[in-house]
């Protein structure tokens, strides 16, 4: 249910709206536009029904929210979300570039790529410390060693740090150093860890599940914005088909079709989506073409080397041409790189 | 690696080849077989390599292990595994038979599921206390309450219960309850999950992703195996396709491939497997002529008003039914139902 | 639209109500079943609205068909088809298995294999004469000369034939040897094809595309049937998935799936749904207890020389074993193999 | 096997080796390029091994081809083709479009379009006249009274024919009237009907089966090449996958794959790629930012009214809108729309 205000509702009418919603034991999201104020209402809302929320004092109208997500639809917040973390932008007409290794593995390997992808026009540097891996015998990142690395090329570099998360119990520790928690696709509907990063005051990117349909995705990102974290980016990174030739299928049309139904920004990972390297460039044009609020690139300084994903991996020079063509396509669609 | 022990080999002689794998930091996994004892060794195997194990005392012979999986292949254990769990026996030429509802809803329906499957030949008690939904606004289960009814209605049928655990730091919760743990198909690849399953001393049920390969099954079941825990099913229980009058489309042919590979045993579950009672049958059916160890079977005594899952549940009538066909089928491919 | 006519009508009766209908320019598909006879309108049926059958001589009652395909539907016929062709029957509880090389190479091969495939108990006799190849460098087939070797080997074991027709030019021949013509997964939707072999007086056996919905499956029927044939048989051979251990995954909830919504019988291959030899045997066994009407898999006296498909080939010893596996599960679910 | 030519090789010395490939019963493929000429051999090449190439007078050099394709391979002609029909052309830094209706319904319908879609800078003109519908009862065009319409347009407008065939009897037929004769998904592997376009002198339009991999994508495409025909562009138009959201899923990393392995243009098909009119911009957009040679979209004066594809079609000012975004998105990565 959405309770919309009117638009000059004192801030009593709003607090009283807030207060009736939790006598029913419901929960209310206040939503703030620039335009209108509005109270989604979620929980069993029958409890609800005919409770009078229209005769309220400053109360415009109420309506049902008809998506079976609520604080993620369109329905309840018209304008797009931007999401800022330190020097990232996602969304608003700019499309931030998170880009970095699959891993992090040392600290002149986090350094110098996070200079180098920052000189390039990255705004975000990813880099997995704890990394959730197929066998339990591959390497599982360096931990807490890792995030320390990454803090430390913020430090030098100015670029907000993105790196996954993979337990509820590991929240705390790794929000202490990034600036955005990224739950990995394994991860989307690992409910307990999306209500821990939901309670907590980072920003989330929140990768698709290759089986996953749109609507899931939009759901699991419901249980983030239900804790209360706001700062939601979904990432679409190809999800798993008959196609062998590409290591996962990156279905862009998902681009458009979550934008007319939420308001959450969206990412996508050309590299993960297509696993070549010599098929990320077209793809990262694609996806600012498709309307992307964002790009999320492997890159390493000598992919050849590196401890995981090197076949989808960029080196620096590719990753420099993969800028440049990305500036000029996001022009073309009226926005801007970086 | 797999050292193969002499047929003879003394204890001693076992316990010095185990005290130098640890030695060179890997981890040694003892397999005792009816024939042979062999050694499983896992880590970085780089570091045995030429330090000599072919000639310490007792040692047969020494050779690597070709799949990405270990300790779950059939290189290192040839002779099935028969999971046993109170009154559930799975493999070994046993099909067991695991029914209940899709959650636990109240004392009297699943005391009433319990008694009716049991008197139509089930093994196991299947139902939900901690329910993963797509949905936050779903009903979640009633958790410890459920377990508690779990329990009372083994005591009352003796038989096993079967009940999902969501997150690592339920499994002490849930394992002083349940029979056996059921890793979900969202949790298939949530490795801490698994790692805490692994080490608990409960029989393990670990569910296949609908986007996962028969590989990455494997090597989640490696995760539990690795933390000792031997008493593992694998479940098959549908994958995604772009078939939609089925809930999932079900791979029989996973069945044998698994037998092939693993010594693990394999249970279907044709309530997801299919998403409509009408097929369930069948599909129970062709799962034990295909050589399934077990089945796993949504039974409601009124599926119309069950809180969950309710198009995909048989009622007593047709599981009675579904439970003559497959004893027929099971005694046609020489195994025993239930 | 449905006519059902009244149980004693007479045969003036029902060629009124036929004539009334071509009248309207609609066609006439008259049903006789044991109970009574139906008359399925088909085409533009907006111009029969109204138009008073209802109160015709010899007719009961009038009503919609609400599936997209009709004659292949439950609604018009309630009672499922037997296909009959020399030899093989496939329906009415008896499960006809269809058996033989993917190609015909040779005289003594096909000659070899006819023997061997009749004395396990095959009904039907298969092999290409005309192979729809991939490449166009692959060998495509003996052409009329292998049709000529397929009815020789019928000559001698007395089974029936069933080849492969590409192309509805080359139905005639084609339907000169054969005894059931079929048409491959490539040509499901090759409409010319299908109305081809729609006008012929041979059985036909219809395999499902590999991307094909089963709705899909049906409609293709439907051209063969509109055509005036009513001796089809579907075949699920497998669909293309993300899944690579298998060639296809094989759907068995197609088999009870299609049994609810047309009498056409269903045929399953699970060769060319697994791909390998190793899978086959488990697969018949699972596809006779899923209610499949008949088998059709390849069989070669050398697999390993075979000029195509050799993986997935049975050499006669194993095709015998699959044959006694499939014999004693047919018996546990109340039919008949053979 | 590929004979490279000497730069400055006589045309005897070519003429001498054509002769000698016929001789070994072996096919040449005259590939005349601006740097050099090359001679691709197909056929069963067991035959050509040791026969001495090398040692002719004009021959540079002889290998193998290594990509299953042979014509179609970036091994045989480094140059990417570029296919001219009329007013369209496809590759070469131009990004061709072909736009129109599903089915050609009326006269004024399609020299409505006609004029609009030129006047919006299309280069070619799609409408269907030979349908292939799924189910018999549909709509199936209006066959050579539509063809006859198209070619009015094309006399009143200028913009090329592009239409589909779809059984080789029909070849000479369309040829009569279409410039380009577009191979629909569903007969993609229909190889009669790839053979008889392959004999023709009209360019070809392949489209990609929903379900079929890239290399079977080009070894249909060879199927048509071999039979002599060059004018191939491949077409992306979709494919199967769990997704329903949208009609197919749209996987666009095909275009740079494809151009990596093959010389022939890829044209996209952004509305039955996504099946929503709604996405069809922006997938339209992805497309060329990913490298497409060219564009086939579905637009009629009023979609609401369309005989089929209603859905998916645009209307003519969103056509506009799609052609403005797309010049601009053509321009930023140096390609020239229409």
């Amino acid at each position: 249910m959405i309770i919309v205000m009117q638009a000059g509702a004192a801030r009593e009418e709003l607090a009283r709206v807030v207060a009736r919603v939790e006598e029913l034991r419901l929960k209310p999201h206040v939503i703030v536009g620039t335009e209108r104020t509005v109270v989604a209402v979620v929980g069993d809302e029958r409890a609800a029904d005919g409770r009078g929320f229209e005769t309220l004092p400053g109360v415009a109208s109420v309506m049902p929210i008809l998506a079976p997500y609520k604080v993620a639809s369109r329905e309840v917040q018209q304008e797009p979300t931007v999401v800022t973390a330190g020097s990232l932008v996602v969304g608003g007409g700019r499309v931030g570039v998170i880009a970095g290794p699959c891993s992090v593995e040392s600290r002149e390997q986090i350094l110098a790529t996070a200079r180098a992808v920052k000189a390039a026009g990255a705004t975000g540097l990813r880099g997995g410390a704890f990394k959730p891996r197929t066998s339990p015998y591959s390497f599982q990142g360096l931990k807490e060693e890792g995030l320390r690395l990454l803090a430390e090329a913020r430090e030098e570099t100015g670029l907000a740090v993105v790196t996954e998360v993979v337990a509820p119990e590991d929240v705390p520790l790794v929000a202490r150093y990034a600036d955005v928690l990224q739950i990995g696709a394994r991860n989307m509907q690992n409910y307990r860890l999306l209500e821990a990063v939901g309670k907590c005051d980072k920003a989330v990117l929140l990768k698709r599940g290759p089986a996953a349909t749109v609507e899931e995705l939009l759901l699991a990102a419901e249980y983030v914005l239900d804790g209360g974290n706001r700062r939601v980016m979904l990432c679409e990174r190809g999800i798993r088909t008959f196609e062998s030739h590409t290591r996962f299928t990156l279905p862009l049309a998902t681009v458009p079709w979550l934008h007319a139904r939420t308001h959450l920004p969206v990412v996508v990972d050309p590299s993960h989506g297509t696993g070549h390297a010599n098929l990320v460039t077209s793809m990262a044009a694609a996806s600012v073409a498709a309307g992307a609020d964002g790009l999320i690139v492997e890159v390493h300084p000598d992919p050849k080397q590196a401890a995981s994903d090197g076949a989808q991996t960029l080196d620096v020079p590719a990753f420099e041409r993969m800028m440049d063509t990305c500036r000029r396509v996001a022009e073309a669609v009226d926005r801007r790189l970086g």
